[in-house]
């Protein structure tokens, strides 16, 4: 206890280095508001269209497209509803699984649910902190019966549909492997991009490797539309489709109102829209300045043995949404006294989610062996991370 | 159809007489922002608080509240979330039936459909163009086994937990009648009150009858958060877990992330709070145009013996949200003629929604006798009925 006590010294006085001394209150991620956003929202104000329909909008769904490396954008109320309309048109059915990493925010879970489906979890790597792809092979070896391009989970007796590699902190999974262990077994990669935006794996942008992928806005993000999230995708029709559902799915016509299918009122609003277009003409100098505060902080561990800063791995660039630090298996039991120490301190820290299968609410899910999840679950503090404190 | 051509043009002059003649193109309903937006959205950014937490959110929730005659109001995305949230709170579980009009917007249906309940369509009334409580009864006497409080559609086996009534373009359903009978089949009354913050009934708010109430600040809506909607209660139990599901049902906890329910992401952003705000604050004033809005089209029309301005009936104070022309069953066929000159002359009108037993995506839905709502879809259009034309 004296030596985890030590340890949770040293780690805030290391934090406090990176930080400075004179910060007060330092949130885990905030938004900063240094470009256009202002005049935008006046702007939206006075042209009277705040709503669903406007010009931000579908600025802000060319551009963010562009940012990930897409070709088509939709822009809808948060992260959560991008995943759940992104699985649907992915193909998930009512019934169907949906692998995913247990090591995930609770979005990932529950738009599967909130579509009729179930989450299957699949266990991390501690390589990318995603899903481990070595692995889901070996587990979809072990459980699934692949026919004519379909497979089932044979047992549960449920079709496999899709499965959703999310890019935890920003450090991306990797996509290759996935991919070629997704097309093994017909499954769609619908990309939970949520933290990841700007994120690279060999050049190409988190966002553009799924069929479909999800994005996130909210306030805690590396850019914010205050509430909100995107669907990107490089195929027309899983675009058009996804822009339909979210708006309710309404036939166009001069006046009549008939509803093609069951959808949703998704649609992000032209008010939001505008924030996000400020926001995301602020992007690469938000990546610098994560990136300059990600190396300030790998920096001043480097010669901690029992703690390691997660940094990008080769072939990756990270936008370092959170900084992540890992203890040894050796001092793991010292991270709540940590935690205690830096919120204590007013430098506001987190662990990393209550894995999936660990929350009762999902603990009946079917799942592959979650060894790693569990261990890096124990081991994991988020230190706070917004650009500014890397200007 | 000669007779129809000289009844739109009829029409099409008095609307014109009603709007002024230099209008241009005129929309069925557009926001106006003359109060303190400007100024609430720039303190909200510079606040920095633009997210899901924040001193506007706080705010809106207490004068939306306030304005309902409730005690408690939770803010949310959108009108259809505040609804799929309304009725889980009230007790709805998946496989459930939920009675509500024929006669409504999409959002309705689709918030029981997306809870995993079935929509159970009965008739409306010429009277309010809501929902018909005495004939509700007679179809419930028909179907519905009651005992010990739950009430059985015996002929699919499906619990009947809640009735929705919806107060069509701002006039009250008969709220009193309906009560009676929600309370001698034991059903929650949740309140569909989308289209009807400010309107009364006996003094009474929409919003304040039911168990719980939906209302909707869209664009198109008497005010509006660019998109966004509220659940209010005077339930503080019912308020306390719509506030907690619609907060992905996270734990108050000082770091760790467990969800104790499967929640939504679907807390209403501050900067549409903050809009929401300053919108709330110009409502009376609003009402009072539309109410000068409205008499001008029923003195215009009130000699015309096959037209019919809809009008709030005794002991209810309508907020007028759209202006309802319904024509003699005489004059029906002439709706299309009328809806084309109106729209031609950018007098931009609508036919009521397609009834919702007649879209292919809820034919199959359990219903009652639907006759009175299809013969007033087939004779109702909506005027042009912004605030604003009202000045």
């Amino acid at each position: 206890m004296n030596d985890y006590k030590a340890l949770s010294h040293l780690v805030k006085t290391k934090v406090s280095q990176v930080l400075g001394t004179s910060q007060g209150h330092v949130a885990l991620h905030e938004p900063e508001f240094l470009g256009a956003e202002e005049d935008f929202l006046r702007d939206c104000i006075r042209s009277t269209f705040v709503s669903s329909v406007g010009h931000y909008v579908d600025r802000f769904e060319e551009e963010i497209a562009r940012a990930t490396g897409t070709k088509h954008g939709v822009a809808v109320v948060n992260g959560t509803a991008a995943l759940e309309v992104a699985l649907r048109v992915a193909g998930v059915q009512p019934n169907d699984e949906v692998l995913m990493p247990s090591l995930t925010f609770i979005a990932t879970a529950n738009a599967a649910h909130h579509l009729g489906a179930v989450p299957h979890f699949v266990d991390s790597e501690e390589r990318t902190l995603g899903l481990d792809p070595n692995k889901l092979r070996l587990h979809l070896n072990n459980i699934a019966d692949t026919s004519s391009g379909i497979t089932i989970n044979g047992h549960t007796g449920r079709r496999l549909t899709a499965v959703v590699p999310m890019h935890a902190f920003g450090h991306p999974v990797d996509m290759e492997t996935l991919g070629d262990v997704a097309a093994e077994f017909g499954l769609k990669v619908v990309e939970d991009a949520a933290e990841a935006l700007g994120s690279k794996l060999n050049g190409r942008p988190c966002g553009s490797f799924g069929h479909v992928a999800a994005l996130s806005f909210n306030g805690n993000k590396i850019i914010t539309t205050g509430g909100g999230g995107a669907i990107v995708t490089d195929d027309p029709t899983l675009a058009a489709r996804a822009k339909h559902l979210t708006t309710t799915s309404k036939v166009p016509h001069k006046w009549a109102f008939i509803h093609d299918e069951i959808g949703y009122n998704y649609r992000m609003p032209n008010l939001n829209a505008a924030l996000g277009v400020a926001q995301l003409a602020q992007l690469e100098k938000k990546l610098l300045q994560k990136r300059a505060l990600a190396n300030r902080y790998i920096d001043v561990f480097r010669e901690c043995s029992d703690i390691q800063m997660f940094s990008e791995r080769e072939g990756t660039i990270s936008n370092y949404w959170l900084n992540t630090m890992i203890l040894s298996s050796a001092v793991s039991s010292a991270r709540d006294s940590i935690l205690s120490m830096l919120n204590d301190a007013q430098l506001m820290s987190r662990p990393v989610w209550e894995p999936m299968h660990k929350l009762q609410i999902y603990a009946n899910c079917p799942r592959a062996d979650l060894a790693v999840t569990e261990d890096l679950a124990r081991r994991i503090i988020n230190l706070p991370s917004s650009a500014k404190l890397g200007a």
